[in-house]
């Protein structure tokens, strides 16, 4: 239980509903702003606008999945007002405040660092990585799907990098009857391949591999789809690029060669928000009432 | 081979030109009626209109997948002109000439019976519907994730019948991590799901089972989603209709109720036109090479 907390959320998207939603279960005491447009369906929650009166008794302070921009912006997609996290806020905070999100651009790591304010960046935790791998799996199925037309079952299908993603992929693809190979380069990946039942590859092999690729994923996040490598492909084949931006394969080549590939939206905002919220909500309450459990000892 | 054997199409989609792909590889002699906007990569194929004259040595006559309408009208997305199949045509056609279609409709059957020229109906046959339910499958699987606002892993998935499609979809969503359960009637078909790792329950039960629904699959070409059942859905449920038109739901009361049903376009060739093209060009193939060689055996 939440009981006594009082949590702030500013600014999200469909996501943060159903965080929002499970901190008033667990009774803390809930504050949102940026919320304007949200017909409220939370009786347990108050709507106030950003100022820093707000703010000073705050115990956790919950932003959407990119903190803010570069400039301290907050997105909200049920707020028209722009929402602008600055200097004063930062020093309206108490001391004990925890602030949460999935990542944090440098404007706010050095806005928190400066006054000590802990900071958490969700999207760092390798448990949330992993939920999260299932909706991106699934969007990156439901994307393959519209775009070739073939099926998945049958096809020769590539995935690199067995990290979170990559592994939840290649499992999904696999049982869906694809061809699967997987390319990775630590001798512990190339075994956990191999004992998943799919075929695994060096990355030094890369460019003997595409040459009869109909789908390949991409996860890794530096440039591995290089010219050199898209020149060896089918011009059928289809790249998806699951990595974070700007990506691992170079996209202006692929685009002269008339080999379709698309960078992969943040999928699971976009494929299953109240999952992608389901997600987040289990982990933050955890960590709230862990933050707050931790604090009474200390006290 | 199909050297010698000569084999017309008229009109079609996307995925007659695997199947006179097929046929030129295998050294048919291939007219083109009703493809006057392709532009022909078909080096060997001859396009021609549609007269009786170009009928009058055809050994297969390959119409689309309806093959016609009730009027004799067959489809065509190469060609501006309207098709139209009429009793002179027919009487054209050779008595040795077979004509190869997905289903026909009773104008076509009649125009053919009455002269005792043999028709095949592609989509009756096991094998075809068997191989077709992969790109079903994967159609039903994109329809679900863009429909719905949770993953397919964890949800509560219900598949109704355990028919060609039905075991398909049923296999691929426990393998994506659904918790499925499958309704049907005949005790071999609930043994079969038992064998699968899968829940089944009989149809008897339905009303019980949908309470807790997340999707509903069915397949089943009758009735079974009454107004009735879907009352005891919850509103989130998301309804996908496989079954031939006009599918099993009373989409007028889930409409009412505010649950959103679909009744699902015949999805292989929407989502993989090329591999349901390649089906279609396995079987043909085949036949149109055992129907010219039984020929000349009893010739």
């Amino acid at each position: 239980m939440l009981t006594g907390i009082h949590v702030a959320f500013v600014g999200g998207d469909m996501r943060q509903l159903e965080v929002i939603k499970r901190c008033i279960q667990l009774d803390a005491s809930v504050t949102l702003i940026g919320f304007d447009n949200l017909e409220s369906i939370f009786t347990g929650a108050t709507k106030k606008p950003l100022t820093c009166d707000v703010l000073k008794d705050v115990d956790a302070l919950v932003l959407p999945m990119v903190g803010t921009d570069d400039h301290g912006i907050v997105e909200s997609i049920f707020c028209s007002k722009p929402l602008q996290l600055v200097e004063e806020h930062a020093d309206a905070l108490p001391q004990s405040c925890v602030v949460y999100t999935g990542m944090a651009k440098p404007y706010l790591k050095a806005l928190l660092a400066k006054r000590q304010i802990p900071l958490v960046e969700l999207l760092d935790r390798d448990d949330v990585a992993i939920y999260n791998s299932i909706p991106t799996m699934e969007g990156a199925l439901m994307m393959a799907i519209q775009n070739t037309d073939i099926t998945i079952h049958g096809s020769q299908v590539i995935v690199l990098g067995l990290g979170r993603v990559g592994m939840s992929l290649a499992r999904a693809l696999h049982a869906l009857g694809a061809r699967v190979r997987v390319g990775a380069k630590r001798p512990e990946h190339i075994a956990r391949i191999y004992e998943m039942g799919i075929t695994p590859f060096h990355l030094s092999e890369l460019k003997q591999q595409v040459t009869n690729a109909d789908i390949i994923f991409n996860t890794i996040p530096h440039l591995i789809l290089t010219a050199e490598v898209i020149a060896q492909m089918p011009q059928s084949t289809f790249i998806l690029d699951l990595a974070s931006k700007p990506g691992g394969t170079d996209f202006r080549f692929a685009e002269r060669r008339g080999v379709k590939a698309l960078l992969a939206p943040g999928l699971p905002g976009i494929v299953a928000p109240k999952t992608a919220g389901q997600i987040l909500a289990n982990t933050l309450s955890r960590l709230i009432a862990e933050q707050c459990a931790n604090r009474e000892v200390s006290a």
